[in-house]
């Protein structure tokens, strides 16, 4: 049995789509992260880096979330969620996600976690301030190119289609309209209409 | 024939090295950083994020390195880089370079690249002054349970190595002492031994 630690809303909400969409088994474990429970000492010995997603298997816990969303490709080989036999197209889909881990994802916490980074509350301010720019030039990338169209790797709907789906829902937060990439906008409207997204968005608002 | 873009002693430097690892043909091509040649127009067509690496294959451009590590581990197999048929240490290989590129990486980078996310000069110098323990807090999830040594995934090598070597390499420039972490230290002095990083060095010293 896999066993997924997320938080409403946050960037574990691809990974549980993922893990719909492939059919597999699988429990959720809310955290709260308004009493701060990611830092907890019980979820520190599941994930020492005290974030989220986590899924727990059999073999051990993993962390990041594509390598769950490779991980949940790989195990539902009949669902295609992954191009697993074409070496460059699984390097593309890859590629894609690390995109949105290290730059768009990064992009997008300077607005809420920026003590991450810096300590003046002035700095805190300034890193606020530009995320909007800084969003829609990671959108401006995806929009004009990486984004294939319909799904992100082109006809084949894969695991990086609920991550960027995760990352077009922050877009209204981060003071970006959606509306200024129409291909983006339409790839949001389709995911919104699948069952595996609604039904996840619905778990995680009753959890 | 596989074209590797590249910046002396940039992230690039661990595709170079999983490149001369894996045995397979390929090229150079250096980007003069100094002269910002990686926003270049001519760059910017190769890969439209202006960063490092790319690495142009027969079926189109790839960037982001966890990516491009796992495609040479793929178009390898008899050299072993990476676990491909366990999904469960796949994804483990996948979720420590991920943590590289969407933590380590960007600590690092706000001491060198704060601009990106903010733009006052007071902003930059409360970022840089952070550096020092936002690189000593993920070293110590490396040296305490993340890297399983001797090498990364345990017995067997793979691209995480070189990964981590480049990381682990930029920790003098961030303020922190390797020596504050006798594993990785260790592995860090095991990748120097190995002729393929040499060879990486060399040959990006003389580009």
């Amino acid at each position: 049995m896999l066993t997924l630690f997320f938080s409403p809303g946050a960037c574990s909400l691809a990974a549980h789509i993922a893990l719909i969409d492939s059919g597999l088994p699988f429990a959720l474990h809310r955290l709260k992260f308004a009493e701060n429970e990611q830092r907890s000492a019980h979820y520190l010995k599941v994930n020492p880096k005290g974030r989220v997603p986590a899924l727990v298997t059999e073999k051990g816990t993993l962390t990041e979330t594509l390598a769950i969303l490779l991980f949940i490709a790989q195990m539902a080989p009949d669902k295609q969620l992954a191009p697993l036999n074409d070496p460059f197209a699984l390097a593309q889909l890859q590629g894609f996600n690390s995109f949105i881990a290290s730059t768009v994802h990064v992009n997008h916490a300077h607005g809420r976690r920026a003590t991450r980074w810096a300590d003046e509350p002035t700095s805190i301010e300034d890193m606020k301030r530009k995320v909007p720019a800084t969003m829609r030039d990671c959108f401006r990338l995806i929009e004009e190119g990486m984004l294939a169209g319909p799904w992100v790797l082109g006809e084949a709907y894969s695991v990086a289609d609920p991550y960027l789906f995760v990352m077009s829902g922050w877009l209204k937060g981060d003071g970006v309209d959606i509306a200024e990439f129409p291909r983006v906008e339409d790839h949001y409207r389709r995911m919104q209409e699948r069952p595996s997204v609604q039904k996840a968005l619905a778990d995680e608002a009753a959890a």
